[in-house]
């Protein structure tokens, strides 16, 4: 009862805030709704609509599943078979407009596309959940760069119990597609939460992740800098221009001051995915002292050939330069159906005509978010050994 | 014409992903566009829709603003008059369903309200802007609380250049309101702006802000927590059951391990708005010691007669214990719209009756986060002189 009277109180607290601040308190309709067998239902409420659809990541390709009216006001799909444990994302085309879903408040955004977000519980995306486990910190700092002329924003993970122990650790420093910004890898990509699982479970070395902004044209990620709230766009010319591999190690050295860790080759990591991973290759390859672990996810493998900075020429023979040095591990994954395949087979034709050691993975699938998480899953077990 | 090449790729590489990953990486129509004047104009392309209004925090309350359909598939609305600057909110209503702006991927959540951001520039919204001045870190970060037997998430903003320097700094706790999390000071507030901009200026001292979650129900904000998805509400009984208040000094115990503070009274001060008001009342009195400036931003501020706790019995004669040891600092803030005025003023005159030293300001407006902006903006520069 006692309990009762605190939630009248809380609702008419809330019923006075919401005439002044005209906040909807209640979502519309209850959506998405996972039922039990993991299939799930979306409804929108929409009376005057005449087509409602849902597009999403866990239909084929290009489908769309159409939405039904069930009465008057409501409208509503529901998936035929189960969906398996994953972390998907979908839309609606309400009269062909694409709308968030504005019973789900909970909403990803990867360039200039928002996303509504829903997860299926269950192993394969145990590790992408909060769980109730240690958690570490995930920070959004700045620091300098001479190079660039500009302060630069970085979102730096350090594991539970870094603020109150005295421990050095071991760094990654994890890498996002064209398009991306500092803050993929924590949205999208559930880095902060796979971190925390897999130490946890004791599969992962506790370590610090750091996740750059590889274009040098940003400051940070859009709408988080000086230049404020402007549209994103992927269409930057300081993306592959050498201009952030030659830049790299300012970062290195923020990092290795502002940070405890291990500085040396031996307790440093780079992976990236897509355009990351090009970045990756490209600055493990320039700075063959500095990182021992090395993982292309899905990367952009194209090294000879290009003429844009001198950090690409000579590809061939810097590479060979690396692994004259031995990392411990050079890490490439690709989905069946990436259209970079056939560019990583190539990259991998030329490291076994070396003789160069590196571990493959391909997986199904192609340039997608649920790949990459899967990577990293893969990825962090194997590092600081 | 090297620049057009790169961007030739950059595009190509683009459209390729596109394919795959079924990404827009173009917004529909611009919008808003902010006019030179600063008047705005808003576009929707819905070929099908029979009618488009936007709601918004720059129009009147409950004010909504038709759209024309101005060819057949846009529609638009230009406000008649220059916005004051300011950080705005709205939505559309398309066919009677509130949905996002999809051209502008700059939102924010207030409970279950997703709004759309712009920001009119000018002196009054400078602080709130990201400015080319050194930027402060803000982390998220976890804590064990035993008296809520759970880790629970704290937002830390840290000033520029505590990474890498020695100093120890005082500490303001900066409460949200009911229904507000441990994220919505840095971003509605713009907590994180507008103390990078103070403290580049010499008008704050610089200082770490901890941002705590005032619900003991929640372990972190919506989707942050181990409960994953689950759609927020408001009516949550453990906001002002006295729970939080009592925990508070494990965050206090906390911070000033993991964060090189100045630990004591004189350098450490505790604001927030609504319940946040509230919250800090509560807590500043019962642990008279600890606290020397203390901010009540449109609080409810209804402190005779409650029972829910022992937290709030006694609670004059407390206040009377606290005021004995003379706080450096007692601000107060309210609009003269806020339907928490009338009880403000009943506060005000236990303290004028009693001959308490304290500092009033009363503001045009409501329950709105532009009033808390504009009181954070006013408050900080008196902290820790």
């Amino acid at each position: 009862m006692k309990k009762v009277l605190l939630t009248v109180c809380a609702v008419c607290f809330a019923l006075q805030v919401s005439s002044q601040e005209n906040l909807w308190w209640k979502t519309p309709v209850n959506s998405p709704e996972v039922h039990k067998d993991n299939t799930v239902t979306f409804r929108l409420k929409a009376p005057n609509a005449s087509s409602v659809e849902v597009v999403g990541d866990f239909l084929s390709k290009n489908e769309k599943a159409e939405m039904k009216k069930v009465d008057n006001d409501v409208w509503e799909y529901t998936t035929p078979k189960s969906l398996n444990p994953e972390l998907y994302s979908y839309s609606f085309m309400m009269d062909g407009v694409k709308i968030s879903d504005p019973s789900n408040v909970f909403m990803s955004r990867d360039v200039v596309t928002i996303s509504n977000l829903f997860m299926i519980d269950g192993k394969e995306s145990e590790l992408y959940k909060v769980q109730n486990v240690p958690h570490g910190s995930l920070c959004k700092v700045w620091y300098h760069s001479d190079k660039h002329n500009a302060d630069r924003r970085i979102t730096v993970y350090t594991p539970a119990g870094y603020e109150t122990n005295n421990q050095r650790y071991p760094v990654l420093y994890l890498l996002h597609g064209m398009g991306g910004d500092e803050d993929s890898w924590s949205t999208l990509g559930r880095a902060a939460q796979i971190l925390d699982n897999l130490i946890a479970q004791g599969k992962a070395k506790p370590m610090i992740v750091v996740m750059t902004n590889g274009n040098s044209d940003l400051q940070a990620a859009w709408g988080e800098s000086p230049t404020g709230y402007v549209t994103p766009t992927i269409e930057l010319p300081k993306t592959t221009d050498g201009s952030f591999e030659d830049a790299f190690p300012e970062v290195v050295t923020f990092v290795d001051k502002a940070y405890r860790t291990i500085a040396k080759k031996e307790s440093r990591a780079i992976a990236g995915l897509s355009m990351g991973g090009f970045h990756s290759m490209q600055i493990s390859k320039e700075y063959p002292t500095q990182f021992n672990y090395i993982g292309l996810f899905s990367a952009s493998a194209r090294f000879k050939g290009r003429k844009e900075s001198h950090i690409y020429e000579n590809c061939e023979e810097k590479i060979k330069k690396q692994f004259s040095q031995k990392p411990a591990l050079y890490w490439i994954a690709i989905g069946k159906e990436d259209f970079l395949y056939e560019e990583n087979q190539k990259f991998r034709s030329f490291l076994d005509a070396n003789g160069f050691s590196y571990t493959y993975v391909e997986s199904e699938g192609g340039h997608i978010w649920k790949n990459w998480r899967n990577y990293l899953c893969q990825f962090l077990p194997l590092l600081f050994k």
